[in-house]
């Protein structure tokens, strides 16, 4: 292969070939019925983040594949500076290691980095930057979609309501973003705080009341309310969030939404009884959540799996 | 097997059978006579509290039967909610794990876990809870027993002491339960303060001074000062802890207790010449502290083993 | 083999013979013609100061040899007594580990560990004690230099000047200590307050300013400039550090030194811009950095498999 870094950052750069394979391969680790062993790879773990689903969904992806972990702790509190990302990367890559999942609290943090290596036969993958993207969960999550429809031509005109904090939300771009290459109507729904008008120039529809927004949707992606992204708190107030957009059965049937036609999905993890209710996040006629959780493992085992071939 | 949840919480659920094939196991991976290959296992160690020899020993004991590790790291600082807990659970069982070693500070917190997983086929293993129960503990504690006096019928009618905070303690707990089921006289030593009147229900006999306590003893069980559980100190003063309770010379001598005829236990790590004086402890003679160390991993690795198999 | 203890503490043991086995084995370790499977040995890292280099340095070494890795975490701002240690060590011995990397503040804590656990067959490796030696990083840095130059006898006569904290710097002793044996001729730079008197014991020339220090070089050890190490601080500013003894373009030009004949080495982390330009550390014309940490693997796996093969 060619001495050039390769990246996984943003679903803008996925194209259906790419996302079919590695649906491909996902399925097949469903089954288990490929072969592998990766046991000379390292693949590097660099979360800036706190992260427990993510990361740890890695780092067993890595190790059904027989890699080694390295995992680079660092306090979340001494968030770094790129140029010393950048020294880290090198001494991992000394050590071995060729592949770098990195979370990061700043936004497109990779793009410095991909200039710093881009002669080094690596490869980059973001686990979230900032509030930028989460490639890998969008695309578990059109994976979890996929696999309930039952394939990509029945994905096409299904309506995805995203409900809550848009702003703060990586998943929510990438969600937007991956979605929509699939004929998937996207629209958001949240207190307007939450979804600034910048996102109207993504192409979806927004709402700032249940029941207009959730009027035809056949699936609700419930984003969690980011506490601790919220400082400076644009909400008055977590009860009033609440009484207008919790996804709880007081709030549906007083807008006249029928939750028997919709499926939930969300990143995790929940704020129970915030922004969604306990009794539909464990109702499993309802809930894709585990669903999400366990195609995560083997998305990202496809992932490595295709990118680990590529080094 | 059935699809149901299995438990390993208390010593009291544990029948002869079960103790003397864990035993057998144990006694056998002692030796490396046993073939395993639980390479697509993957054991959750969720410890809310410090550990280092439990943690550690359940580690190695399922990297020795090849199983991988989810190491779900959590501040000691910020005990979480038997709610947060559950949704921890769910997480890396949809990563694929299927046995969860739990210790918390919270004594029973297991009730209503197995509650809610009790369709799942996963085994939930109690490390320590409270000051309820430390069952893994109580167990290569009478292992270390049985080898010493050579098996399970010579056991009978041993008189062993605990001697100390009993009150904060599982490992007493245990013990008692356990210990008494095999003949063994369990009696408690210690201060009225750390050895409240509720122990008397237990049917063990209690002793306030070293002399009457340890006058027949063939084995004492030393238990470690919890200074960390003792913020509302019950104890004035640690200096007339050691002069009354100490397991030192001087003591010993003072109270006409033949140290020769005594084996001694400490779960560990020991209070070096707090509860237990450095000399008793280094001798090997006398103290059995590195065996029940060394037994704690097989015994970790037998109930593993006999626990993987049932899932 | 006999039951006893194996140290690897100091350079000052290190004969040529052990050397140059090391380097063999290095360099096969490079090339991947060696075979093994330790995989029932157990590595423990007791790292009690912060370390990333050294530490999954050793890890990874550990894993490719397929051992399996004890992490025993510290926080260092809880710096642990050498009583504890000792104890810490009979914890994880007793769960069958026998080679145990440590890193301590305190210079010469291994002494009386060793004598703790003379007749145990355990392997006790320094990974830095204090400001006393760092053995693993002197043998990386001289391999490095061995294969820059082709052999042991070009060693011979070569000029290497070690610059800035010789004070605090374990590395700077160690290296010292071993490249002397090699014929090296090492001298130190740096101000007054960093290379201490103490140092001409050493039989190595001493230089306070670049002009004079540098004028011979062949190599240069730049030292990392150790802020956490420096609360009573001996240089009343950074900036006038960097003004006399910062290797960077500006500095070399002004005292006439022709960095084209020069190369540079640097344990890592560097401080950028600080004790080392960026535009020399990145200069892989003059920039021996990443040598060292590749070859600090190799090293690692060379004493690892040296040692295992002892026990």
């Amino acid at each position: 292969m060619s001495k050039n870094i390769k990246k996984f950052i943003s679903v803008k750069d996925l194209d259906f070939n790419f996302i079919e394979k590695i649906f491909y391969l996902a399925s097949n680790f469903k089954k288990e019925s490929l072969n592998f062993n990766f046991e000379k790879e390292i693949i590097s773990l660099l979360f800036y983040e706190n992260s427990t689903r993510t990361k740890k969904s890695f780092q067993i992806a890595a190790e059904n594949l027989k890699c080694k972990i390295i995992d680079f702790e660092i306090k979340t509190s001494s968030i770094q500076k790129g140029e010393n990302l950048k020294d880290t990367i090198q001494t991992l890559l000394n050590l071995g290691s060729r592949i770098f999942v990195i979370r990061h609290s700043i936004s497109q943090i990779y793009k410095s980095l991909i200039k710093e290596f881009e002669e080094e036969n690596i490869y980059i993958i973001n686990a979230g930057d900032g509030s930028n993207e989460h490639p890998s969960q969008a695309l578990l999550d059109l994976f979890t979609l996929y696999e309930d429809v039952g394939g990509f031509k029945e994905l096409k005109n299904k309506n995805l309501v995203i409900i809550g904090d848009c702003l703060h939300s990586r998943v929510a771009r990438s969600n937007i973003y991956l979605l929509k290459k699939f004929g998937i109507n996207v629209s958001l729904v949240g207190p307007r705080a939450l979804i600034p008008s910048c996102f109207e120039e993504l192409d979806v529809k927004i709402f700032h009341n249940l029941k207009e927004g959730l009027s035809k949707a056949d699936f609700i992606m419930v984003l969690r309310l980011q506490k601790e992204r919220q400082e400076h708190s644009f909400l008055n107030n977590i009860n009033e969030y609440i009484k207008n957009f919790g996804i709880n059965e007081e709030n549906l049937k007083a807008n006249e939404i029928n939750i028997k036609n919709i499926k939930i999905l969300h990143p995790g993890p929940v704020n129970r009884d915030v922004e969604l209710s306990s009794e539909y996040m464990d109702n499993k006629n309802i809930s894709l959540i585990n669903q999400q959780a366990k195609n995560g493992l083997f998305i990202r085992m496809a992932l490595l799996y295709d990118f680990l071939n590529q080094l």
